[in-house]
């Protein structure tokens, strides 16, 4: 027992090490921003081996959404997105976000990154932007074959387009609770918006 | 003159009249609603005649525009989107509702507006859910001879599907500024976006 006010027992050595990490990464991302920290320069201002925080850590946006409190690996999520029938892409990327939204456990937080998306001040918007961008949507969009070969700024504009319709789907399902849209089964969105989705990776 | 502190000269008989017919009304929405209020009710609590209500504004949804400090007149912006080739009316909403969100006047009402609408307290959002999808989107469906022969619900599904896209269009270009969203001309989102709601209202 170390004796600190507010512990319930002894801390083992890793936790303290995995919050160290934690630490760095946000000084990091807010000095840096999304795009531009870096696992190694994590590490360095955490004072540990880079090799370290791969083992804590599922790579750079699971990190952030660690810190953002995020009780989801989106890592993972992506992972189930992008594996499977390209034609397909699209009703997955609507069936899966939907899933993840609709779930009790993970509603609030998602609802708490929409709130520091819209009302947040610039730096925190800034890195919101960048981590979905770069490290949700924009590998969605590569996973497609189409979408894969389109220049990267056509790529961009499809990012884009992608995400605006699922943020919107979220306002209008879970926070606006719009009649039509809060109401009806997840499948009716699916197939209603799933469509537009795959139009956006393949055309 | 009064010689009450504040005012600089005389004020107008009309508008107090206007004055009093704003604060029944805000009284009248808080109470009943955006779809529950009534041009009559709100007579009513302000003591006068309605056709003097009918006399300085022009209608529900421009009442409740001016108290949530809209500075435009939405029937209006309605009506210029309804009117014209009905094969043409996706593209007019998108390219009505970037434009007017372009414009550095509206920008911080309208961003203020979608703040209500993800953090303001339940009784606002119930009100701003109402009036978008009655006073603007309803309309807007309506005003399309195929969707105008849909079931209500059917119809409903169609207007939060619209607003959705839009909500999220919004929220990409000019809050996140999600970049392929932020940077590109309105004529590119309108290209773009204008088939896809073109598709919510004719199949």
């Amino acid at each position: 027992m170390t004796g600190e006010v507010g512990r319930r027992g002894p801390r083992p050595a890793g936790e303290d090490t995995r919050s160290a990490i934690l630490a760095a990464a946000r000084e990091e991302f807010a000095t840096s921003g999304y795009a531009g920290a870096s696992l190694r320069g994590i590490a360095r201002r955490a004072g540990v081996d880079p090799r370290l925080v791969h083992h804590y850590f599922d790579g750079k946006a699971a990190l952030f959404a660690e810190i953002i409190d995020l009780p989801l690996n989106p890592a993972a999520v992506v992972a189930g997105i992008v594996d499977g029938d390209p034609d397909e892409l699209g009703a997955r990327i609507v069936r899966t976000f939907l899933t993840v939204w609709d779930h009790d456990d993970n509603r609030p937080a998602l609802l708490a990154l929409i709130r520091t998306g819209v009302t947040g001040e610039s730096n925190g918007v800034a890195q919101l932007r960048e981590y979905l961008s770069s490290g949700v949507v924009g590998r969605i969009v590569r996973a497609h074959p189409h979408a894969a070969t389109l220049s990267p700024k056509e790529r961009t504009l499809r990012a884009g387009l992608i995400a605006s319709q699922m943020m919107g789907l979220a306002l209008a399902r879970y926070v606006i609770e719009f009649p039509g849209v809060a109401g009806v089964p997840l499948e009716s969105l699916v197939e209603r918006i799933g469509p537009i989705i795959q139009g956006h990776l393949e055309n």
